[in-house]
């Protein structure tokens, strides 16, 4: 059993040998994005061997100079190994979650979705007419005002040991609709730690908060892919591939889900059975798979999904690896395309949840966008499908936001100068390097506004076939089909802008904020977004970035009933728009398909 | 693959070859009594080969000139062979439970544990802002008045496609502490069956009724023994079992359950999904077995259980093969000896339920016994260990109520006259003829009041070793033992009633009426009873038979509302009296182990 040692991880295993490489990774708990399938065509899994031998399939591509390998064509001989991964998201702790991410709970209003009483439980007494569950009723009834009383069967296995400790005993329990649930006793010497999990399954990754209930302290935060991406990159796809395969996609969401429980449970050293609620925001098309629901019919007219909201479930019934009798609850959705996630998200960003009367925009940017416009009065939803460009995906040297990505680059007297995350060799560029390199081509008039490229810098450029490509580095290059769709992705969401401020009758200059949530944001340079055309140029003082804000919803939720409640409030408030019923909005769109707007004095913007 | 076929239930499979003739009963779904475990010692399991050779373990027991072999011993070889099962329970319909049992229903108070309404769902429309579970909340609350809905997830699971069918659906649902629940839907061309099970669980047997829910109607009774028997004959020695082997216990008898359902629908040729409802009672400890929680400190001071009444269940996590939403009721129990059985039985027995102010006294025989006494202003119970003599158990040639068992018994000038059960063969002695034994043998004076053989018929009697035999048949004796064990059994019991009554201040003069329950009670004379001094004499006409009152019980609550309020009403009218902590207890009992009893004219009682 050879050892193989993962970098920048530093996780080492005993590897089953022969095994292939990858299996060893997902032994080791170590993501490596493999969106083919391992089929070892899409190259996005390259990771360095930096000492010992794998054996490499024939024909598949490595690069022997940089001893570079596609992990998923690599098996493991005899011989320990220590292999850096190059795209790999654990190991770099917020690396995709901003940890300053703002989460706006007060917390004086902690009320977390499971709750927790000392109880001293009446001595046992000869025919006193008590069983052990009456007595631990009438002392719940001393402390607790409840009309009925429930308790999940494998506690009240344990109920008659635990209530003659000597000790105190304290319950875990949740009130839903006027009953109360016990969920589990902590008697005696046991352990009374007490954790919950919010979870944003989003359609490329999923990202796992673990937080104390008692302090609301968040442990850990894990981001992990989704590993329904392999069955397709955009929930349109996900649907279609549902129909025959609902179960798979089922199991591919938990697995990645139950995934992180373990490594977030292993990393706070403790047992996933203290885990004892969750919180889970997702778009609706997400949580339908989650669910184990085939949204079919949120593709055909009349465009109804299954649920918008749900009451609790029990994390057994869901197969979620915490304890079974965690409630779970998820963030109520508003239409097909704008799901729990914006609910969440909107729950999050304080305007929106504050009611202010300031009139804000809020942008999720990712495979699918959505859209918010409102302000204490109305907010209007609406969602596009920009595709996988910003995310990485569809742009040939595509990745996304990971180690040894491309995300800053920079032209200087003819001179090209790129940053990458984690300062690691380039690999590929990520969605905010696509829109740094397009936004600086497009200043130094390298590309046109229609995405083409001109005569400049000719010795980057190779036009002997299409498309024409243009080299960042010596490997790396950014293709005229790549720029086009970025071009489409960035038409895709300001056109939905556009459409949702001609239904209010409102301008630009009425906006006082533009929120931008999603991952891909932290990387992103604002005035590259507003240059290629992405956000409107309302001034920079007015964007504000505020990062992963489904997750930090979902947070919110877990650890306050106020919160739950604005929740369900917001979910009613938001009037959902469907595009694709607006007459103008394909008109909006073709008009969007340049940099940065075909008329670049429309409706009050400017470059 | 020999062909098996067991008579007389006309069954036939094809078995494995080799393989234990045992395991092919099992497989045919042909009950057989092991209560030794299928060691081979209790000769209990004797069945006869009628067609065909099996193989025989060496040295156990057989007997050539019968063909008769133990089961548990023998082998199928590579032959057909024809199997007539001696004492098995099956395919002799209504032999344990007796069809006429009065179950005292009013249909116009009809509210089954399970209800269904049928709905027309409003078709989706585009933009309309409702999901298909926001059409079916909304036309469900056109229909039915409830705050909050839940919904099983495989039901969600299936909503989707139900409600797009052209036809109307069907809706069955529970409501428990306010909150409707929906367990399923049938929707398009699918059937609308709709069954619910009572279930008793004793501590020897297990009876299971299967319901139509629309009309009440019984469709199938079965009774099987308690796949337990092999761990212990009575309460106590399964608690002490279930100290290491709870869960042995538990699979136990949810496999005898399991496999009646499988049987009621079998024979009724349905789904068991079609099940959704369930309304069990048993005693104490057989629904904490149930249930898998340890009884043990219901047999240590101060013998606290761990519950009395207990919430809804639902199938799936009790582990029943029905339909796994389906709300399972579990009837209230009252002490830690007089369970939830008691309670139903006290519930179908109608002056009891209908809070009559005569005076009764209500009689359960088993390996426990259970008596209550009272009427509408008071009712007392208490429980007694009467042993497994009335089930056949602890006397030599001792067998349940079954096929081929002695259930009569008279002589006449000196000729033994027998009947049996299914007029088969005679195999052993159940319960009911170890009284009309006794009682015959008394009334010839072939046994004295201490239950010693006299010197009557001494061609019968065997002396020779310890105990002294009396031959019934030429290889059926009941021995001074075997009456020892019965007048220590009818002394518990007697003594028991005593107790009640000297609690009370009441005479035998004060009852109106005795209720005897239990199946044991269809065969036994009740004459025979009288004279060995089971029940006091208080006049035929007062003593009435009233069979399996538990599943009665259990069958009112599973389709009557005002039953299930009835039901919590009784137990907490039931007073529970401790025997061990009664003074006069021990008293009564010593002086109880005489043919009638020690004083003729004590308390009122005349022989």
């Amino acid at each position: 059993m050879p050892k193989i040692k993962f970098l920048p991880q530093n996780i080492e295993i005993e590897a089953e040998d022969p095994a292939p490489l990858l299996e060893a990774a997902r032994l080791a708990g170590v993501s490596v994005e493999t969106p083919c399938g391992g089929k070892g065509v899409c190259r996005k899994c390259l990771v360095k061997i930096l000492d010992g031998k794998v054996e490499v399939q024939a024909g598949s591509y490595r690069n022997h100079k940089e001893n570079h390998v596609l992990i998923c064509q690599a098996n493991i001989i005899n011989e320990p190994v220590t292999v850096e991964i190059l795209a790999g998201l654990y190991g770099e702790e917020g690396q995709f979650d901003d940890l300053s991410t703002p989460v706006y709970l007060n917390n004086s209003e902690t009320d977390a979705l499971i709750k927790h009483v000392d109880l001293t439980i009446a001595k046992p007494a000869l025919l006193d007419g008590f069983s052990d569950f009456d007595r631990l009723e009438k002392a719940l009834k001393n402390k607790i005002d409840f009309e009925v009383l429930k308790i999940a069967l494998d506690v009240l296995h344990d109920l008659p040991d635990k209530i003659r400790t000597p000790h105190d005993i304290k319950i875990f329990y949740y009130i839903d609709a006027g009953i109360l649930n016990i969920a589990d006793i902590s008697g005696g010497a046991e352990s009374t730690e007490n954790y919950g999990i919010a979870i944003d399954i989003g359609t490329t990754t999923v990202t796992l908060w673990l937080i104390d209930l008692y302090t609301g302290e968040i442990k850990s935060r894990k981001t992990d892919y989704n590993a329904q991406i392999e069955c397709g990159l955009d929930v349109i796809t996900r649907i279609n591939y549902a129909q025959k395969h609902l179960e798979e996609l089922r199991d591919r969401v938990i697995r990645t889900i139950n995934n992180l429980i373990k490594i977030v449970c292993a990393e706070n050293n403790m047992d996933c059975k203290k885990i004892r609620a969750a919180a889970i925001a997702g778009n609706t098309v997400m949580t339908h798979l989650f669910l184990g629901i085939c949204p079919e019919y949120i593709r055909l007219e009349p465009y109804t999904p299954a649920f918008y909201k749900l009451p609790l479930f029990n994390a057994g019934e869901l197969l979620l690896d915490i304890n079974k009798n965690a409630p779970v609850k998820i963030a109520p959705a508003v239409g097909s395309y704008v799901g729990g996630d914006i609910t969440s998200s909107a729950l999050s960003t304080p305007l929106i949840s504050d009611k202010s009367e300031e009139i804000i925009l809020f942008f999720d940017i990712g495979t699918n966008g959505e859209i918010l416009l409102g302000n204490n009065e109305f907010i209007l939803g609406c969602a596009c499908s920009a595709g996988p460009a910003f995310e990485g995906g569809g742009i040939e040297f595509g990745m996304r936001a990971s180690r040894g990505a491309i995300d800053g680059f920079k032209i200087d007297n003819g001179e090209i100068h790129i940053t990458t995350i984690g300062d690691a060799p380039p690999v590929g560029i990520c969605g905010s390097g696509i829109i740094a390199v397009a936004a600086e081509m497009f200043r130094h008039k390298i590309i046109d506004a229609a995405g083409r490229f001109t005569n400049k810098m000719p010795d980057r450029i190779k036009k002997d076939k299409k498309p024409h490509k243009f080299y960042i580095t010596e490997q790396i290059s950014i293709s005229e089909a790549d720029i086009d769709n970025l071009i489409r992705a960035k038409g895709a969401m300001f056109s939905a802008c556009r459409t949702l401020l001609n239904n209010t009758g409102l301008t630009l200059e009425d906006i006082n904020k533009i929120y931008i949530a999603g991952s891909f944001g932290k990387y992103l340079n604002i005035t590259d977004a507003v240059t290629i055309g992405l956000f409107p140029d309302v001034g920079k003082d007015k964007i504000i970035y505020i990062g992963n804000s489904s997750i930090a919803g979902a947070y919110q939720t877990l650890m306050s009933g106020s919160k739950r409640e604005k929740e369900r409030e917001i979910a009613e408030r938001i009037t959902y728009i469907d595009l694709s019923g607006e007459a103008g909005y394909m008109d909006e769109y073709l008009a969007a398909l340049f940099i940065p707007h075909t008329d670049l004095n429309a409706g009050g913007f400017s470059e």
